[in-house]
């Protein structure tokens, strides 16, 4: 490595998207406060754009390497490559660690160098250095995030206006809370690789995003929010984590809360983790989503620990079975013929996969009728059956739909 | 020091009230997963009680020293021995950190040690962490926190129930959510003395508890909150560290906030923290405040973090000048004679000192009337002098009462 002159501390940062620039440009306006508190004045010592820069050089001359160019080649290579030449990096790049974390944190142990990723989950809420260091000595018990801005907003709109999933999503898209390509956002793999990340940390246990059942927000109709409402419940995507026995579930899915939750109050653009442990209760942290200067504010509190001390890779402690089939309470939604003995023929079906009925509200619409019903915790593997059977009842006048509900309420 | 045997971490506890116990309690059934973590099994080598032990033997015998003593002496002459012979100590003592800080900081500083204190405030939520660490390198522009359980829940009970601050302080104390002499939690003392730690923390500049402008609230009316509930606000125990053009205030207050706001859905023993900041807009933390085993888990956590690595100690890097006159909205409330004029007389009287009113509510209740009104944020001096020519008006019924009004609205 090109040898640093006296007290500089040099950064190379791969990719100028929208959080490279902002983190590029955050930098310099705070060297003097960084240097005081470090000994140490950090210097930009190189950027990779996809038109200009070598890698190699910018290696070369680096003590540390900021990855954001997302996706996972060339970002996996350079990350190993630096992380092998003995580079602290800091990434923001969720796809890239809930896909091949554990191949680098394993290099960045054996390197004994650092690897920080603050930013890929949450921007500036500082959920992982909190998982990391404040709770390293806690047994979690759940882990429950809205790790997605761009749903979240989409989810307070249709509640608060009324309007539709597509309406919504065109809002978010003109105010910027949402890309040009939404898909990864709405269909809930942008939550479950930051679920698997807030999941190995919780619980010391890899998991994969493909360990990561999920669930997107894209069938939600207007009038669920709005019978939501009359049930005192709001709607939001949920990423949950939990320890079940000797298991792990990992999942997202859109999930009515009741209104003295913790998360039940974060609406638009923002995020919120909520962690859970007996110990402690909970802890839930929340603010605004990823945003460029948000990344780049969590990057840049990632390079200043990286100045100060060696913190710690989480090592692989203990491999918890990843579970799959769990207990949930599900609002159920039935579009029926309005006729004698409908509703006892679905309770019926209910009653026989052992899904017992906590509310029902039935509507008349002419000559069908709207029957919403709240059921209580079941073993997802059960509800389905009865919804599969409650499918193919002849009263059924549209498919049925089903939300989770969470059922903690909280004073 | 008696040198420990390999791979031990000798930990000595000063004290074994509710949080001692609760530590030295919690600690073994964490020990093998921290010997994971850090490499080193942590042992207790020590405990001092008022009854039993030497502390110069437990110093003698340990790496560590965890103070939860409380008060300031013989706590302080205790943890600057540590420190000078070269332990790192973790605290959770908020009076001797919001006296004593500057002196035992500079104390780690020349020995190379950490001085670990997560516990004094907040107790788990890792508010202490995040601004020495996540946000290091972020301008912060001001810390909002309701940082004493107790007068959150006397107040959450006080709007739940109608109770009056007398009642619901007894119910606290029958909780355990109130002490036998509840004085420092009711009249604000010992939140300021957390807001004088975390203002340090959050602008780099010495702030002594006397810095700390407080209020408390045994003064609250129940009618205030039934009145504030019409005007839609909920009511806090407030501390706020703000930077005020070059200088930083540091206050605790009761407040309304509206219903929008990070903090309004705060309720019962809850604690929690906004950090407002440029860069990242706001982060917010929450969960249970001071307790036994939720302190003790922070300590843990302190405990953790010093065997991994040498965190920093916070130099001081700016002296900001303490501000003691700053800018609010008040609620306002009078009992007033029931005859003509009345408002008139009260609006002149605000109208002189430049105070403007955003709205007001008047009752009549037999020959008397009560006149509440919300008024435009104003400088706070100005304010009090508008409420001292109030007081002196003939037609006032009972002295007049006011709170302040956090102004934000969000989203």
């Amino acid at each position: 490595m090109t040898s640093s002159s006296e007290g500089e501390f040099r950064v190379g940062v791969l990719g100028r998207g929208t959080v490279g620039a902002a983190f590029v440009s955050l930098l310099p306006g705070h060297a003097e406060r960084i240097e005081l508190i470090t000994g140490l004045r950090p210097t930009i010592s190189g950027v990779l754009t996809r038109a200009d820069g070598s890698f190699e050089q910018i290696l070369e001359r680096s003590d540390l390497i900021v990855e954001l160019i997302g996706g996972i080649e060339p970002a996996r290579e350079y990350v190993m490559r630096a992380l092998a030449a003995g580079r602290h990096v800091v990434t923001a790049n969720k796809q890239l660690l809930s896909r091949h974390g554990e191949e680098l944190w394993e290099a960045a142990r054996e390197q004994g160098v650092q690897l920080r990723f603050e930013g890929a989950v949450a921007g500036v809420v500082p959920v992982i250095r909190v998982l990391q260091e404040s709770l390293a000595g806690a047994r979690v018990d759940r882990v429950h995030g809205i790790v997605n801005g761009t749903t979240n907003y989409i989810l307070t709109e249709m509640a608060r206006t009324g309007a539709t999933f597509g309406q919504a999503l065109a809002d978010a898209q003109r105010l910027g809370y949402a890309e040009a390509d939404p898909s990864e956002d709405v269909d809930g793999r942008d939550a479950a690789a930051k679920m698997a990340i807030l999941a190995r940390l919780a619980f010391d246990t890899p998991v994969h995003i493909d360990d990561v059942r999920y669930e997107g927000i894209e069938q939600i109709q207007p009038d669920d929010l709005e019978y939501a409402r009359e049930l005192g419940l709001g709607l939001k995507l949920l990423g949950t984590a939990e320890r079940i026995g000797e298991g792990l579930s990992v999942r997202v899915y859109p999930a009515f809360l009741y209104p003295g939750h913790p998360l039940a109050s974060v609406n638009g653009p923002f995020n919120a983790v909520t962690v859970e442990s007996e110990a402690i209760t909970e802890i839930t942290m929340s603010g605004p989503g990823a945003g460029g200067p948000q990344t780049a504010s969590a990057v840049l509190g990632d390079v200043i620990s990286a100045m100060i001390p060696p913190a710690s890779t989480p090592p692989t402690m203990r491999v918890l079975e990843i579970v799959q089939d769990v207990v949930s309470a599900f609002y159920l939604h039935l579009e029926v013929a309005d006729e004698p003995g409908v509703l006892a023929q679905v309770a019926q079906v209910l009653a026989l996969q052992g899904v017992s009925v906590k509310s029902v509200v039935q509507r008349g619409l002419g000559d069908q009728a709207r029957l919403v019903m709240v059921v209580h915790p079941v073993l997802e593997s059960r509800f389905q059956a009865a919804m599969g059977l409650i499918g193919g009842l002849e009263v059924l006048r549209a498919p049925p739909r089903a939300i989770r509900v969470l059922e903690e309420e909280f004073g």
